[in-house]
């Protein structure tokens, strides 16, 4: 048996496509002192890692991937093998690897994931991993959300959208969000409790979808999406209103040519005293934490319900990368490497 | 002697002109019970009222002005009548008053003013007025702006700006501004304390221009202009960085067809971590208040400079707005009606 990577062959320039990566096949390597092999048993594809692809010219918070080296994603692995290092044979770890079937570590930004909870391995990259914690620290630290607020999110049925307006729900709020198919917009208000829902691609008139589904406008409003999404958010936000900025999907794959030109109405958040903040999970570590705790906690009482698009083999991780996002997934995108 | 009011005649379709405007001559009222005439000895024009002259169908934080009937303004007057008023005749006051000669009040929303306090009258309107304000709410409620951090404002001469830039110096801040002339950035470095300042009509490249004038890039950004402005500086603006959303007046006067479609760069603000956060004044009555003392006592200690433009008399207040819009003004635009 031997070890399946995928490397980064190309930047893309606007769309990402599977001639951008490589499947490298090599021997599967052995621990140096103080180091473990992980067998990866699942692997994470998310939109910002996207941003990774591009020129390191561009400015950013994370480092680019190299080409010619593996791409990285959160992976959950198990050590099959110990040189001396952090964590015996046969421990579960999570953490940032290679998109590959096997990872070589000292440790460093895994942390040790109980082997009985009960909960789906890929559990661990989704809903209690950075997209759950993601959701938590939008609404917690960023959107500071109250009880019997109302709630907008868009790409709502996501990794990271599903548990937004499922913390917004179980907190006693108005919860609506918007999806790309009427399957997903089903899903929300039928099986996870959102209270309204609708399908933007379908919708005729943005703003007003979203006044329709918050009558009585949008409180907090947890951003995924970008471009002219928001514009229509702020055509409906309320006095005081914030606005977290999680992602800006729209444009992660637009040119200097196709990049949104909006929104144009900026000048609606200084009348109505909006706070608009972006983040980034990885600064906000006492929230990520509780969210482990809280979110656990309510998956055990049946408060939360998640759910997940599964791609199989390191091989297919490219396209499963792809169709995330394109919005061909539906929940969360994981690939599974080796079955659990 | 009869009363001069300027009355709004139409609403302005894009650019305002004199042409939307009317002067009025009527009798000198009388003060029914419990209220006072007012002669206006100065009234205030600032950008924010161009916003009053749009459709009513416009939702908006302040109600439009009527056709036909008086604009509103930022007034200084004294009483020279008063049947059985709140305050006796020869009491200086400010508020909100009509493009009038005369005023009639009850005395409501206005502030009685000290008579000899050895600051000029019209710094009630500015400096010691909203503009002040504004800038010391921006900085301190919206910003909070700490001691070494590097500020970063537009309009920089202008009502707002100039207080800006001075409050931010004597925080000890790195302070940096633009304004539309060589003499106002000549004004701006030489004569009120900023360490760089540039003319953005004759920047090359507003992103470089901010830049060069915030060598460590820009942790506070305090906004009156919008559009491509603002663009340019999320371009250069610091982790953990604010916007202080003041004024966007590069669009006070588009239609849907000149609008700003900038910022095209809002993702910057997630990786980040910027909040970018609107305001009116109005909403901070305890750090204005504050103001009011910080304010006066800096004045009185020589460590705020103020600058104004004074046009003179009622008849020309439509002029001296338009051209405040258009950046002819030099400092805060006001409009002496009477001598003091």
């Amino acid at each position: 048996m031997s070890r399946k990577t995928i490397l980064l062959k190309s930047r893309p320039n606007g769309w990402v496509s599977e001639d951008n990566f490589e499947l490298s096949l090599s021997e599967i390597p052995e621990p140096a002192e103080s180091e473990m092999l992980l067998e990866v048993l699942y692997m994470s594809v998310d939109p910002y890692m996207r941003g990774r692809m591009n020129d390191p010219k561009i400015k950013s918070y994370i480092p680019p991937f190299q080409i010619g080296a593996p791409c990285e994603a959160g992976i959950v692995g198990r050590v099959i093998k110990s040189n001396g290092g952090k964590y015996p044979e046969g421990t579960l770890l999570s953490g940032l690897g290679p998109w590959s079937t096997h990872a070589i570590t000292d440790g460093t930004g895994f942390n040790p994931l109980p082997d009985d909870s009960g909960v789906p391995l890929s559990y661990y990259l989704g809903i209690l991993g950075m997209p759950g914690m993601t959701a938590y620290v939008g609404l917690k630290a960023i959107a500071n959300l109250q009880e019997g607020e109302s709630v907008y999110v868009s790409a709502a049925s996501g990794a990271v959208g599903q548990v937004v307006g499922q913390i917004a729900k179980n907190m006693g709020c108005h919860v609506s969000g918007s999806a790309g198919s009427d399957d997903k917009v089903s899903y929300l208000t039928d099986d996870i409790g959102f209270d309204a829902a609708f399908n933007y691609k379908t919708a005729d008139n943005l703003t007003h979808a979203i006044r329709e589904a918050n009558p009585s406008g949008v409180d907090v409003y947890f951003e995924n999406v970008g471009g002219a999404m928001l514009e229509a958010v702020i055509n409906n936000i309320n006095m005081k209103g914030r606005i977290a900025l999680c992602g800006m999907i729209a444009d992660y794959n637009a040119t200097a040519e196709t990049i949104s030109t909006s929104p144009r109405n900026l000048t609606v958040l200084i009348g109505r005293n909006v706070k608009m903040e972006g983040f980034i999970v990885s600064n906000y570590p006492k929230e990520s934490l509780e969210w482990l705790q809280v979110g656990a906690q309510w998956i055990k009482e049946g408060k939360l319900k998640y759910r997940e698009s599964v791609a199989e083999g390191v091989e297919n991780a490219p396209q499963a990368f792809i169709d995330m996002l394109k919005g061909k997934n539906f929940g969360k995108q994981v690939v599974r490497i080796k079955a659990d």
